[in-house]
């Protein structure tokens, strides 16, 4: 496999217009030679065709991708932007279809089961893992917005035998959607995101859960706020909660930990230690929100 | 004490001009007979008067609000907007300086110990609670917005004693700023927003509290809006907390039984149960934010 990847003379294929797959192909529009999206739904696929998303549009049937299906050539760079098990099942089925050189990049939300079933991949793929951090909690590529990406964090998490070409392939993607790389291990990327992405999750569905419904009339922005991820369809996050069980039942702990201080200070009656706790987290609020 | 009210020939003085009295006042521009602003903090109402948000500044010094003062005849509605340990600390010094017949109303975030407060108050005055549902976490009267209680719910918790002219001086502020009424118990409002408000500020503090500040730069929308409410300031806070311990313990209880039925679902891999309740809570939180 050569060293060099040029984007703009580049095929890239996308399996997965969605939000995140459908924001993708709007924002390499004009950056690489052909934009093939791939959907196993077949409105999806019309709708991003006759929106002039991509350049060509290929239906999820046996042996999509190989060279010469009506004269397109091959697909130089492939982006798997589904929901993560999805992304593991494709990972299985590519052998079968793709012998030619190939980029695999993912923007699956977990990074450890992705990268280990990418390390399966035969010697003509070149794998590396992604996850852009930005999103809504409205998906489908009639939510997708060219400019989704911009100004995003994007992980990008190479594997041993990730070659140059395919951390190139990564960086001149994130680097055309306005994105920042951030490189890190998938162990070190699957903690850090069961705090502040997973656990969260769970939190604003814990807190619905726990609110009889007869409370409607009293939501305010304060609540609508923190239980806006309980909006996030179940099964975009069944996947991500299996492939990061670990990792997130230590995240709950973690917080179960801090809450249980702050209950235990309010039970006592000791109100400069709960002052002292509630004073600490907007400090550290400040801080980890300070970009945005 | 007469029993009508006419908000157009009133004189409205409003106690604390932070962001809720500070857009209270703003939205009650040429709606009121004149409008007196309270403040101890003399920018604030040097402020508000450059900006004719009110028609006179009074600093609280001993007396502000009684007959003859400047020539401007007496308050006949005033409005209580600071934090609750302030609004019942006001409640108490009302007595000693004014002794004219006067509507009290408050906009503290709790009701019960505002009430038993009022509940003590002299017969010159016609007390009723308030609390409006809106806000944001940037305090202060340079975040006041004369359109921050268009459309909000608006509390109202009469007293016992409370006669109809107080309650028509509520009913006409809040038509008048644009809210919508809806009346309550003290005890149902301090049992609802312990659920809707006070724990879900507490779970974003706790959770910024077991998130490690190195992961800032992994920040995503998510974990913005899951813990948003922890920026608030606790000072604000610590008064609705004290005042509602029963209820946040209570509430807090709930939560916790949520969070572990989740837990515990993923310690099981008990996946099934564990989608179902996320599926119920997301449609709870498509009943519970329907208006939003």
């Amino acid at each position: 496999m050569e060293d060099g990847f040029s984007l703009k003379d580049a095929t890239v294929g996308i399996i997965g217009l969605g939000l995140m797959g459908g924001s993708l192909a709007m924002s390499l529009t004009g950056k690489c030679a052909r934009l093939v999206g791939f959907d196993s739904h077949q409105p999806t696929l019309e709708l991003a065709h006759s929106k002039n998303i991509i350049d060509h549009a290929q239906p999820l049937s046996p042996s999509p991708f190989g060279r010469g299906a009506r004269g397109e050539g091959v697909v130089d760079l492939l982006i798997l932007a589904t929901p993560v098990p999805s992304i593991l099942n494709f990972l299985e089925q590519l052998p079968a279809i793709i012998s030619h050189p190939c980029v695999v990049m993912d923007v699956g939300s977990t990074k450890r089961d992705i990268l280990q079933a990418m390390s399966a991949l035969p010697e003509n793929f070149d794998p590396i893992g992604g996850h852009p951090i930005c999103g809504k909690e409205n998906l489908g590529l009639e939510n997708a917005d060219a400019d989704l990406y911009q100004n995003a964090p994007f992980i990008i998490a190479p594997l041993e035998r990730t070659a140059q070409r395919a951390k190139l392939a990564a960086s001149q993607i994130i680097s055309a959607i306005g994105a920042t790389l951030i490189e890190m291990t998938a162990e070190e990327h699957d903690r850090v995101f069961a705090a502040t992405s997973h656990v969260p999750f769970l939190l604003s569905s814990a807190l619905v859960h726990s609110t009889p419904r007869e409370f409607a009339s009293f939501i305010g922005p304060g609540f609508h706020s923190t239980s806006r991820l309980a909006g996030t369809p179940s099964h975009m996050m069944m996947g991500i909660l299996r492939s990061n069980r670990d990792n997130v039942l230590s995240a709950i702990r973690s917080f179960r930990n801090s809450l249980e201080e702050i209950e235990s200070a309010l039970q006592n009656e000791n109100y400069v230690e709960l002052e002292n706790i509630l004073n600490q987290s907007r400090k550290s609020h400040l801080t980890l929100t300070a970009d945005h």
